[in-house]
């Protein structure tokens, strides 16, 4: 058959086009696909058909991931994994995700029948949003066989289980962790994704070779002062719980551009209480995002910042507590790789003081949410990541990955690798997410050029 | 009849307590005494015979305020007005209103029969708060004559209207603007009052001389940066609208201080939007309320704030809006004293560039709440204060108040006078409001003296 859309990667970019609307959005006006939902299914049925033309056998896994496989020299050679997620949060964005199963595909096309050391299977992951159930990377965890059977007793926001919904597309939730592939099947995992983020439009490049998923800590910090009357109580007699706030927030942003590095940290979430104008807060709750691709230079912010932190509040009389939340929240995935962080320190404070506030005599306490270890890409197939970008003609830049992956994932498999590509402005899980058809070329020549290479790495001869 | 209350300023405070439950309560397990409502009606018959008892002439008025009347030497003389509001908040406390009423009461039954070149007017004002109605201080206004008419179409949160609620006490809403006073029947105003803030305490005094009713300005403002991943904006590319409010929050919190006067600024409320932990908070919409009781350091202080605001934001290009709500907002009561603030003016920020971040980048959008005028007393009065509580044996201050009262409304009609009295940690609007029956006691001797000495004053022989 005859395909009359454009080749490469512009039609990577116009088949997520396609499957960025009903029928294969559960939405009628915006982009949602759910897991095994009857966007997924429909959606399934077209990608299946793509990879079929593309040279490929095709399978639905245990846990409903797609699997095209596309032999290598020699049967039942280890696989390269391409693969990428096909779910959707809700109004987002058409890319994230699918533009990285198209481009697997479009890499197998690419090769034209010639056949590698390896075999190429292409997988769409169902469910790395957590799109519909209280959890994400079900899919790739199953695959990676890290999956605890327990996190599939869940349910979603209409009361459906897992066991229903994946009986609906005629699996049974009984062979779901079967899902895992087998010892020395994967000889490696490739995944091509938007980047989610400024940086690569900032430094007018196409394409990035990620180093790893950055090392993640949240937390969850309440500041406790007294409430008064705004119009009565004289500035000196204040325990402002906002103005400490504030100023913790601004050592956060203070200490995380000093490192001037990849560490991120965020106040994202902040609520004053009681709330009224003409109240003095009493209470400030306000939640701490820290980031980095190397998990000591991320603990070493943190502990940085909670130093400020306790010098700003100023109360040695009353220690701040930390403790863990227990089994997640609703908004936290309870993932099996959460792991106790680091406890904060007491320091001497940089940042008490200014203000005329010699001590704000605050209370603090301090919630772990949760604490995600680094997930380093293989440093070989990043050289050939790197290798196959320089030889397509454009600079290489190497960026570790903010948000979370199937790779992070997958790592617990086999050796990662990622590509990112660049997307206006940053954007994700909206629908003005935009990729540009050239951006996407640039990636699956990338991509052919890993592939070349890491076969001949495993073929010198 | 005998009482077997306390005398004086001890059997003000328990009879505080008495009316601070059901039946003169409309809530069973806390204190609401809502304009109009069964606990208002049962409080007037209640009060209405201490009145008698103290000896003076009863009278309901067409805003249901309850006034007895304590003739002076003369009939029909000019008559001092002591009062203070019946009514609270909702969950509120005993004392903040009814305890300047009941103080009232002692002062004319202290005469014991003696009479004045002036008579003595108790009002219990019936709305102060806004209890019921989305207005404040309806009650006062009606007295000052300073009740727009148009303010009466307003109904409860039940839907019931101040016609049908004054009806069911036998009043036409008609005749309401008729309790204004007509000319020279008005001598002067008297407020006895909880300072509802800590500043007596803190310095250890019973109670101390008002100066006045601080001016007030209050505004909201947004500030608008671009949302985005947590994870995956570097800190050189943010445009965080929550880095960039804490800056200004603080900023509002050194200047306040700098100006080591009456001056207060308080930002009480605060909301970051999208508002979760991952996201980068696009924008934040935060309140600020600047009060002094000199309407011109207020203003100043207001200039100062916004020059710093303006230059945190650093974003000349995106000039901040500037306009005034029109007709108020349901917790903004449209009273008629509101006039234009002043408009912000532009300045160089010592603000700017500090953490790193030489310009953030920030549209701004300010909206002017309300400006109330400052409402000072009379300076007369203020030294008969003085003279009274140095002549009961305690030191004198001044302060000014950062609350509204319904003195402030008075003062459209007549000379006014405010004495503070001390209340535990500055507690107001609060079950755990409470006041020291001893200083009950000094605050009572002190309007006494103040009382013999505006009698003198108008009397020299």
């Amino acid at each position: 058959m005859v395909n009359a859309l454009p080749p490469g990667g512009a039609r990577a970019v116009a088949r997520c086009d396609e499957l960025g609307v009903a029928p294969y959005s559960d939405l009628p006006d915006s982009l949602y696909r759910g897991y095994l939902t009857p966007a997924h299914r429909t959606a399934i049925d077209r990608l299946g058909a793509w990879m079929v033309e593309a040279g490929m056998q095709v399978r639905i896994d245990p846990a409903a991931n797609l699997i095209g496989r596309y032999e290598g020299l020699v049967p039942d050679a280890p696989a390269l994994v391409i693969g990428s997620h096909i779910d959707s949060v809700r109004d987002g964005g058409k890319y994230d995700g699918p533009l990285g199963v198209m481009l697997g595909i479009e890499a197998v096309a690419a090769l034209q029948g010639r056949r590698l050391p390896f075999a190429i299977e292409v997988i769409a992951f169902g469910d790395e949003e957590g799109s519909r159930f209280p959890a994400a990377m079900l899919t790739s965890r199953a695959v990676a066989g890290t999956l605890d059977a327990a996190a599939l007793d869940m349910v979603d926001a209409q009361g459906i289980s897992v066991a229903d919904a994946l009986a609906e597309i005629g699996l049974d939730v009984g062979d779901y962790l079967t899902a895992a592939r087998k010892p020395g099947t994967t000889l490696a995992y490739l995944e091509a994704h938007i980047e989610q983020g400024p940086l690569l439009e900032a430094e007018g490049l196409a394409v990035g070779t990620v180093t790893g998923i950055a090392a993640q800590l949240r937390y969850e910090i309440t500041v406790t002062g007294t409430a008064g009357h705004a119009g009565t109580t004289s500035m000196p007699l204040r325990r402002d719980a906002l103005a400490g706030a504030a100023k913790m927030i601004l050592a956060v942003e203070t200490i995380a551009r000093a490192a001037a590095s990849d560490l991120v940290a965020t106040v994202g979430r902040i609520e004053a209480s009681p709330g009224a104008a003409n109240v003095i807060p009493g209470s400030v709750t306000f939640t701490l995002d820290v980031r980095s691709g190397d998990a000591a230079r991320r603990d070493e912010a943190a502990e940085e910042i909670f130093e400020a932190i306790r010098a700003i509040a100023g109360n040695e009389a009353s220690p701040s507590t930390l403790f863990s939340r227990e089994g997640g929240s609703p908004g936290v995935p309870a993932i099996p790789f959460v792991t106790p962080g680091p406890p904060p320190s007491r320091g001497n404070g940089s940042f008490a003081g200014d203000g005329g506030v010699a001590s704000r005599n605050l209370d603090l306490t301090t919630i772990l949410i949760h604490d995600l270890p680094a997930s380093p890409c293989d440093p070989a197939l990043m050289d050939l990541m790197d290798a196959a970008t320089a030889a397509a003609g454009h600079p290489v830049r190497r960026l570790v990955s903010g948000a979370g992956h199937d790779a992070m994932v997958m790592a617990a498999l086999c050796p990662t690798a990622m590509l990112f590509i660049r997307c206006r402005g940053g954007i994700s899980h909206n629908p003005t997410e935009h990729v540009d058809p050239a951006d996407a070329d640039i990636a699956l020549r990338v991509m052919s050029g890993f592939i070349d290479r890491l076969g001949a790495s495993l073929d010198p001869a």
